[in-house]
């Protein structure tokens, strides 16, 4: 799989069979459309297909297979860590075309999908239900469920809620050899069997490749209120994430943004952020009872006050609570306006460690002189340093590398993580064995090479290789 | 592995020097009492180890390997499905010495513990500190967490919080090869590499030894409120459990116990259980604000009466409440008392099934002219038809086979499995293969292989071997 040769025309006509010619695309500009996701990364296709049934796909890798070529599945590509992208060139599989709702079943509460399904259009139409589907990754509006399953995509309701994983009741996978099995099933409990189902979830398309999924439902909470805490040092808001977490009362999210974030989106959305504070914290409990609801996020607001907020504003109305959410939302266009390219990191410590983890973030910005705004999910631990950049600066991304080494490597001493909800990817790879170590990386081999022996799922992702893929 | 030869007395002193002459069990009196499980298959061990610490697990596992000896890791033994059974011979490793409560966190609300740990004893400590650790199986008092997680164990709570994979962050493994791994993290968000540490939850000591476990914790929640609902008809009963769940609530727990499962606890509490009806509710529900929680329970209570129930009683007190409870976690020796041996099966359903389900069980069980006593988490579709019966009548035993045998194909006819909380085990391993199919099966037994080439942990469990071991 090292070296890419040419995909011979016959395959490719094979590959046409399968899909229709129209869903196999080779034309230059069809495959650069195919060669880009969230990250700054470009990693060109040889061919783009895109299948309709388990079973083209199952064939597509049956091909594959007997011909060599790697296959690198891909939702919405709105992906932060490149793990959509074909890095070993060979055939693009868009989910794009799989994106029906197939079922929402209110009695058994599950929601059956094809996996090109948009998060954002699977969470309306189950709420029109009175159901609830709680992963919100930001990019919801774009993202698709196997995507999302990809790479096992959190949230900010995660807190409260748990990340996409933890609605995965079963899965469609097609192997490596092109076996159409399911995992799972559509029960709540199952323990028939090891647990293949979250070993799919989170694998980024390196064991198998999703093609429905049963989701788990709840039922929709009635209420959700929102309040914005203002804190003049972020260490302090830091702080506040803690206590609250002690305070008895579990919040539905816990959002931070910094200065220099609050700023980028103001200038974005001229909303009326504050811009002379040092963090504001977005915190949301909900339930089905108003008056608890109130009084869950009055002692939220009042622990906040305890921890030295500044200012603690309750959104008095939906319109108050969705305008927050939304600039919550706008963190990614609004930095995209700082500068061309950004290394949107991912880390997860204890939340005991947030604050330190700022404290080390802020420090390292400074020694490497780059603009590193500090948001993210911090009631999980999950924070996203955006390391701001231009991908053409070589001495700038020279910089944006070893500040990003020095940042995972603060997260792993702080008893932390190198990814919370990205993913490893193209991008963290190298990072890898100083976070799990040798012998569990080699663990993982093992698993990988018993389902994908001959390495054709995604290759290039996840294990260290000993070349940067920067 | 096939063949169980005797273990040279230089291996035994190998053990003993690991562990301590006195923590090398060799005597038959005491290998007998390591030859139990909470189902009524024995089989005896040739040794009997009990290590404290994962160095000594690591090395034990290092001897088993050079010499070829099973290896079969146990907690507290309560397991249903013959999974802590040396069913190979070999050595039984004893965590019971491992039962530290190594660190309560409620800056990052997670405990650290040994596998010895008893599952009753971590609740009442952390629920000493305000947390909650919701997974509850009915033998709480005596099971261990290593046991809970080799099984993923469930319980009645686990209608709205899950499982106890649900909780594990991180697990502290002894591998096959006697490499100790950490997988997983002190983060509620991680997605580098696979997820190993939910393919280790529920593999039954299969692909590691679990030597210390990382545990989410939640904030406890102030108030818990039950109902029980008396229905004449079974059928009822499970009509309002799905209707229930459509109702916007997220109950607690949704518990079932049939009229013989009634008159058996009855029989041995004798605290005034209504004997004249068909099915019995358990409901609960909970929360931080008492009306609510009422509210909520209220709601609950009238869904029921709209289904048919013939009285709808809240418990007025705490006290009332448990003993309700305590009704539901007599149920296992209750049913002793009836006949000497049972089968306790652990079926999963989609929960609108449960109705199809009950009805297909009293089916079978008049059918081959057996007492079946159906009780369960009805919230979460899992049932467990305990088929009484006793050992010694093989005639009788033969008729429980294949009544097993037809309600697992019941089970899985109706879009559910084999076990939902006890795991396959020895007991339903020649059921796997109608559930999963031969190609999933494959993929688990290139799982096995890759993390355990030799085949030393806890062989014969899981796979089908076309041998029987009822």
């Amino acid at each position: 799989m090292n070296e890419i040769l040419p995909i011979p025309e016959r395959v490719i006509n094979e590959l046409r069979a399968v899909v229709g010619a129209e869903n196999a695309l080779i034309d230059l500009e069809d495959r650069l459309a195919y060669s880009i996701d969230g990250t700054w990364v470009e990693r060109l296709p040889q061919v783009v297909v895109l299948p309709t049934t388990a079973a083209q796909v199952g064939t597509v890798v049956v091909i594959a297979g007997r011909e060599g070529i790697a296959i690198t599945p891909r939702g919405s590509s709105s992906g932060l860590s490149g793990g959509a992208l074909p890095g070993r060139g060979g055939i693009a599989l868009s989910m794009a075309r799989m994106r029906r709702i197939i079922e929402i079943s209110r009695a058994d509460q599950v929601a059956v999908v094809e996996p090109g399904v948009i998060t954002g259009e699977l969470q309306r139409a189950v709420e029109a239900e009175g159901l609830f589907y709680p992963p919100d990754p930001s990019s919801l509006g774009v993202s698709a469920i196997g995507g999302n399953i990809a790479e096992n995509a959190g949230g900010a309701r995660c807190l409260k809620y748990g990340v996409t994983g933890d609605y995965v009741m079963a899965l469609q996978v097609v192997l490596a050899s092109g076996a159409i099995i399911r995992v799972g099933g559509r029960t709540v409990k199952n323990v028939t069997g090891y647990n293949l189902r979250s070993l799919f979830v989170g694998s980024e398309g390196t064991l198998g490749i999703v093609t429905e999924a049963t989701l788990r439902l709840l039922p929709k909470p009635r209420h959700t209120l929102t309040l914005a805490a203002e804190f003049m040092e972020i260490e302090d808001a830091a702080q506040a994430v803690t206590a609250m977490l002690m305070s008895g009362v579990l919040p539905v999210a816990v959002e931070i943004m910094d200065a220099t974030t609050l700023a980028c989106v103001e200038d974005l959305l001229r909303m009326g952020l504050p811009l002379d504070v040092g963090a504001l914290l977005l915190v949301s409990a909900d339930g089905n009872h108003l008056d608890g609801v109130r009084a869950d996020l009055a002692l939220l607001g009042q622990v906040c006050r305890d921890q030295g907020a500044r200012a603690v504003q309750v959104a008095a109305t939906g319109a108050e609570s969705d305008a927050l959410w939304r600039a919550r939302r706008s963190i990614a266009p609004a930095l995209a306006r700082r500068k061309p390219n950004k290394l949107g990191e991912d880390i997860a410590v204890p939340r005991s460690r947030i604050p330190a983890m700022v404290r080390a973030i802020r420090r390292i910005a400074a020694e490497h002189d780059l603009l590193i705004p500090i948001y993210g999910h911090a009631g999980d631990g999950n924070l996203h340093p955006n390391i701001l950049c231009n991908k053409h600066d070589s001495e700038e991304m020279a910089r944006v590398r070893r500040a990003a080494g020095e940042i995972f490597a603060e997260a792993v001493a702080l008893g932390g993580t190198l990814s919370g909800e990205h993913g490893i990817g193209l991008l963290k790879k190298e990072f890898l064995e100083a976070d799990l170590g040798a012998t569990q990386i080699a663990v993982m081999r093992a698993v990988k090479d018993a389902l994908d022996p001959q390495g054709i799922l995604n290759p290039g992702k996840i294990f260290p290789t000993g070349v940067s893929d920067w």
